[in-house]
């Protein structure tokens, strides 16, 4: 077994800038900091899994130009294995975040190349080698590939998805955790509680489901049973990425056998202790660091 | 001899992003195009005149970062000569450029480093072996210096004023042409019309003022005549730059001792042929471009 986990998502290069002053449309404005970070969901999940001592590879794909090679450069640096991620024609996935301090807002343009992210060929043998798969909504066409792989041998699968496309509800009955944002539980179950969603979701699949918002926490439906898990309180420098980390760090806490309410209080506390700095790595907590937090 | 123009002023990073949907903050967005290019006032006014074939020179500073190291490669291959550019510790101007398609309207967020802009040690003999200087407000103690210099050499000194400050208004004084943005000439003279504007910067100084509008054109005052130059009528790709070419083609043909009237609408239909493509520099036209727009 070469992997705890091995991920099929996008990697992003995130430009975040701190607004400061009031941000409008239209205008020339100045930002107090700016900064380079990798990002991306599964990415993000996978640099979190490191930083706890895990070990995480990477299986998605950059674009061939100079934004690529930064993102491999910084997933490399947090430790995880990105020798499966393909190098191919076209531009890299890339967004500038827009931060406001003292608000829990943040403006995010993005692009990629659809050339990049589709027709990817995945290694079978380095997908099935991991004791979990961690997918994203951004490269349905791998992920679903992979997931069905990962079926036939038992291994855990974890969705992070959120926004509901055609694609996406294809993917959900291969998953065993479905982790979703608030929005994709409403969107995916037309209930508008996120406790209904999660309770919807679960007797649709027949799996866990779980669905975050962000400070009012977490709900869980998982084996017929219900339950909220809130967040932790924290004056946050910066939420981006918040969600990644929980992901990774709940994963992670479930493969090393935490029971499950404790794993989510676990992946609560790595997510707000990731808010300490700016950008999706800016502060990944090691595992003393969450238990720290936790024994608090 | 050395060079026709040196230029003091700041050269910017644009990372230049076109709206896939309606702009809105607080949102993640696509975007359909998203791409890096040179920018900066000063800088894009001599990438327009080296395009024109004049011998342009920045004496300014990026920073030690992976985006000067871009800033200055993209100047080389506009020709410019950066060998005066000084890399020093801290940020490049860097911006993030919002573009909608079928509107003039752009979404600017920029950040610099005060430290790589500021104390900066010019080449007094680089500055007044040209035959002209031009400046812009973003480096307000060198632009100072530079004027000083070349004052003494009697090289024409142009500005590119965009927003009035303090240090700006020193350096008014010590130029021949002030050729500035509708908002300047508002906040600089109290008087809401560009014409009363150019009119009254005129008297204050005894100098060239010419007051840029955008698609409503141009207002210059100059010894004691007050004028109007229509902007071309153009579809534009994107109108970032657009001033910058104007004032580098305008110095261009005074320099060619191009009457100043047909300086004015040559340099009107190179800003027009530069908002053929997205970014400052996409489209700087040629002179013979620049000639068959005004044949027409």
């Amino acid at each position: 077994m070469r992997y705890d986990v091995v991920g099929v998502g996008i990697a992003s290069l995130d430009l975040i800038g701190v607004a400061a002053t009031e941000p409008q449309l239209g205008a020339k404005q100045p930002l107090s900091i700016w900064i380079e970070m990798g990002g991306g969901p599964v990415a993000t999940a996978l640099a979190t899994i490191a930083r706890m001592g895990g070990r995480a590879a990477l299986a998605g794909a950059v674009g061939n130009d100079p934004y690529g090679a930064r993102i491999l450069a910084g997933l490399r640096e947090a430790g995880v294995d990105v020798g499966a991620v393909s190098v191919r024609p076209g531009g890299s996935h890339i967004a500038f975040v827009l931060a406001e301090p003292g608000r829990d807002r943040r403006t995010v343009w993005w692009h990629n190349d659809q050339a990049v992210l589709t027709g990817l060929s995945l290694d079978r043998d380095l997908i099935t080698s991991a004791r979990a798969l961690l997918i994203d909504t951004h490269m349905p066409d791998a992920a679903l590939t992979a997931a069905r792989w990962m079926r036939t041998t038992g291994g855990l699968i974890m969705i992070d998805a959120e926004r509901v496309r055609e694609s996406t509800l294809e993917l959900l009955p291969h998953c065993d955790l479905m982790v979703v944002s608030e929005r994709f539980g409403r969107e995916a179950t037309s209930f508008a509680e996120p406790w209904e969603a999660a309770r919807a979701l679960h007797s649709r699949y027949g799996r866990l489901a779980l669905v975050t918002c962000g400070v009012e926490g977490s709900w869980c439906a998982h084996e017929g049973e219900l339950f909220h898990t809130p967040a932790f309180e924290i004056e946050p420098v910066d939420t981006t990425g918040a969600g990644d980390v929980f992901h990774g760090a709940l994963l992670y806490a479930l493969l090393r056998d935490t029971p499950l309410r404790e794993a989510i209080r676990y992946a609560s506390a790595a997510a707000a202790l990731s808010c300490r700095a700016l950008g999706g790595r800016g502060s990944l907590p090691t595992i003393g660091e969450v238990e720290t937090l936790l024994g608090a």
